[in-house]
């Protein structure tokens, strides 16, 4: 049985139970998850078949990508024909995505196949995504190998002058040149007080003698994201950086010791915000503590203040604690985990500075 | 006043004209195009102010980039943030985006704010960014033109043993040097028979002798997108390779005689499909004309089979018919072309191939 069959077995247990004939995937990432197929389309999930709609643009991926599903190419809009899909089928109860249909989808569908029950559902498939299988993890853990090998080998080469943009590039060849198939996302790069942006974008800014470097950057493996963040200084560190980075540091160390099945993500993230918060950098560290990745960068579980999700082995999360002074800058240290029975397991590895 | 009141201002009056209260902007484009902020949150423009709902991790971006917006730092999410917001305002008419709120957000929404109103909206935003102001021009221009300079660069490099991957960062690289802010999508590069799949994906493929080479990219400038595509050979052209060109850039002059305000989209897209349709290549043009292109690279007008929508002066779309021939590859061209009262002018200007 491949994965993807395999995936679609356990939806469609808990389609029986929740009494569904069928479930509408509309979410590209849920879609490759449950067929394979990398393009865009619907996918149709029920106990006896799985079925793909999607346009002629896909008609090589579509064959090559999802060779056990049924594949109809759409002659006007995907949601139209599958709506006359549904139609056809006449009277079921069809489970849907409800956070990534829109309202106005949902509407004309709702139209369209006037028999047919449309049922809310959230989070199902995602959360069979967030417990990772062996070929998963094995993907993960090589495009976090590529951005650990791939981090250091840029920050050796900034040199005077070099923008953000520049290095950005430049650490986008140095993922694809370690083995990545693409990047996860951008390559943050971020000098000076521009690092106070947990969001950067790169900019043309260049870099200067004692400027704080932040780099997020991730890598890609046959279709699996890794994250990590590493935060140095070009030239001589001072006072204040390493009593940032120090903090920092602890505050991602309170939370790995942490991070073990059964453990309330809310109150790992509760471990690192103690610590910044008792430090003179309370209220600093502006953003949760992680979140899951895989087929996307930011996936479920999210650990944060308020999440009540609890952790278990196969999930693969960033610890990511940070704090952030506008006008001076940013420190943020990230590192990828998997989850297992003995804890956290880190996957990313570059070097941290020796403080 | 600034591009951002202005645009404000026009929806305003829009908003008087429905009798809505309100507008709640969760699409980022459209975020973007109303208030200047570059981030993730919500908007809110009512014909007496701005609001502008994110999160601490945008505290730079939103005091830099929506000076004149509200801003309002959401302690839980957004979405939670925003129903505060809507239930303390009470009764009111509060216009969405059913193309943009998923099924659920508007749910939430309609339980927390229970007594406001809300309104499904579709396209009005999108409609007023279809027609581009001198400044949105000005910018879509630099991004033509980056990557106009850029593609006939990388196209001169060719060379044995180069892959896809490796010529994809390359260009990007070339539309960074040439002063692109950035790539309006990941680069396109496809070889021999890869360049039929209408959307390829660069892989570790190496170039080979006598293969097509079908390159379609776009710049980005100041958030605006440019978009073009060229299909060359490596080596010697063939015969057949010289009739499906000629085919297809027959259909791309065909359909921009056609674009001039007040031409229906679907009989532009006609006059290429036509060409092609009455050439041995019958059936082979698998995807629309033409979109429209700005904040986003894929925005209004559709220039499509049944695209019902007429052209007007400021557009900005893309003309890109082709020929994809499963086995042995495919042929697309693109320009991107404002649409003026004088006719298409036409943005991108790559040379074509002289046959």
């Amino acid at each position: 049985m491949s994965s993807c069959s395999r995936r679609r077995h356990e939806l469609s247990k808990w389609l029986e139970q929740d009494e569904l004939d069928l479930f509408i995937v509309s979410s590209r990432p849920n879609l490759r998850y449950l067929t394979g197929f990398t393009g865009e389309g619907i996918g149709i999930v029920s106990p006896s078949e799985a079925v793909l709609i999607t346009d002629r643009r896909y008609e090589v991926e579509a064959g090559e990508e999802a060779p056990d599903c049924q594949v109809i190419f759409a002659e006007q809009g995907h949601l139209q024909q599958f709506a006359s899909y549904l139609a056809e089928l006449g009277q079921c109860r069809a489970g849907f995505e409800s956070q990534h249909l829109s309202y106005s989808s949902h509407k004309k569908l709702a139209e369209l196949a006037d028999a047919a029950e449309l049922v809310p559902v959230e989070e199902v498939v995602e959360g069979q995504r967030a417990i990772k299988d062996d070929t998963e993890i094995a993907a993960i853990r090589r495009a976090a190998q590529v951005v650990s090998e791939a981090v250091p080998v840029v920050v050796a080469e900034l040199a005077v002058g070099i923008t953000e943009r520049e290095l950005s590039l430049r650490l986008r060849e140095a993922i694809l040149q370690t083995g990545g198939d693409d990047v996860s996302f951008e390559p943050v790069v971020a000098f000076g007080e521009n690092s106070a942006r947990a969001h950067a974008v790169p900019t043309q800014r260049k870099i200067a003698e004692g400027d704080i470097v932040l780099i997020d950057a991730g890598g890609k493996v046959d279709g699996y994201c890794s994250d990590m963040t590493r935060t140095v200084v070009f030239g001589e560190l001072n006072k204040k950086f390493i009593e940032v980075y120090k903090t920092v540091r602890q505050a991602q160390q309170a939370a790995l010791a942490a991070i073990v099945p059964g453990a309330v993500a809310a109150e790992v993230d509760a471990q690192a915000r103690e610590v910044i918060d008792s430090s003179p950098y309370k209220g600093r560290f502006g953003h949760s503590l992680g979140h899951g990745v895989g087929l996307e960068v930011h996936e479920g579980p999210k650990l944060g203040k308020k999440s009540e999700e609890v952790l278990a082995a196969g999930q693969v999360v960033t610890n990511e604690p940070g704090i952030y002074l506008p006008g001076w800058g940013g420190v943020r240290l990230e590192e990828l985990l998997l989850v297992t029975e003995q804890g956290a397991q880190p996957l990313t590895y570059a070097p941290y500075l020796g403080l």
